[in-house]
């Protein structure tokens, strides 16, 4: 147990140091030996619960999948409560998307993905995953939504979360919390227009 | 004369070798020497045009902005003329962000911009030209929007075209012109909404 517990540890901190590694060198000019030293075990401790730099990439986007998952899923059951309004759900999952320590790192593990099969499937996954979330949720502002309507409402939420999550070099000169709100206000009464 | 083509010539080749080398292979995993042979002009030459990789990135993003205002333009004349609606506006608008060919390289573009404070300023800039023209837009669909609520629109449309046109990824189901119709459409309806 004392074994499996430290285990755990290790690859913990390995991810928590590929993280900061590569968003602030990028991925291909990080070494797995600076990785190494940046999280205290060895290279081979490293090769021993990685393949290599792109599993950690998978493990790194599972996780951030995991933790959006948990999040998704207290809106959710707060939604269903009546403890939040459906305006404030879509608040909420974009006041999480946009605050984002790691954006660089995303655009490095995204042009990854153009050139790697897996990396690309895992960032599909997670999209789907999310698509399901995002539909539940409209459906909730508008229970008339099906079918392609539905789709395609799904489609521009997923890329308006995108975008707000990845805002940063966009230099915006409006506060995350306000441009949640108003955000937020547009998502709901465009999908109540909807047919 | 002559010579001032042919350089323009050397310098557009080198450009379009570069967005096809740097996409393929990603920007720091691309040497000099390579984009040379792609471009069929020697690498001294390619020194004479720009400073470095650096240099090359930012007049790729400068023609792409260039590009871009153009369509603005096309599309704000068309509005004005009354040859298209509002909602047409958006989507023509949409359908050109997402007919996006060099979506790895712009992934790569924007995790140097987090390290690189020259290809941060070119980004920001591009994206303030861009909210001023989202924003003309946004006033036509709602002539009453100002302020705040008008700035909190910009940038949630920005962040849906962003969305939208870096999409690939995430293996959309939905076609490019489907998505287009109804995200344009959701964007005035939820413009029209607001105080």
């Amino acid at each position: 147990m004392a074994a499996l517990q430290h285990e755990r540890n290790a690859r913990d901190r390995i991810l928590d140091a590929a993280r900061d590694l590569f968003a602030a060198n990028g991925f291909h000019q990080s070494a797995m030996a600076e990785l190494a030293a940046a999280a205290h075990v060895s290279v081979g401790q490293i090769y021993r619960l990685f393949k290599g730099k792109e599993d950690i990439i998978e493990a790194i986007v599972n996780s951030d999948t995991r933790e959006r998952e948990a999040t998704i899923l207290s809106l959710q059951n707060r939604l269903e409560a009546g403890e939040i309004s459906i305006e404030r759900t879509f608040e909420l999952l974009l006041l999480e998307v946009m605050d984002n320590p790691h954006e660089a790192l995303s655009f490095d593990i995204l042009a990854e993905g153009f050139r790697n099969a897996r990396v690309a499937g895992t960032i599909a996954d997670m999209c789907n995953g999310l698509r399901k979330s995002l539909g539940d949720f409209a459906c909730v502002a508008n229970p008339g939504l099906s079918g392609e309507a539905l789709k395609s409402a799904e489609e521009m939420i997923l890329a308006c979360l995108f975008g707000l999550g990845h805002r940063s070099l966009s230099a915006p000169t409006i506060s995350a919390e306000r441009t949640a709100k108003c955000a937020a206000f547009m998502i709901v009464a465009a999908l109540r227009a909807m047919d």
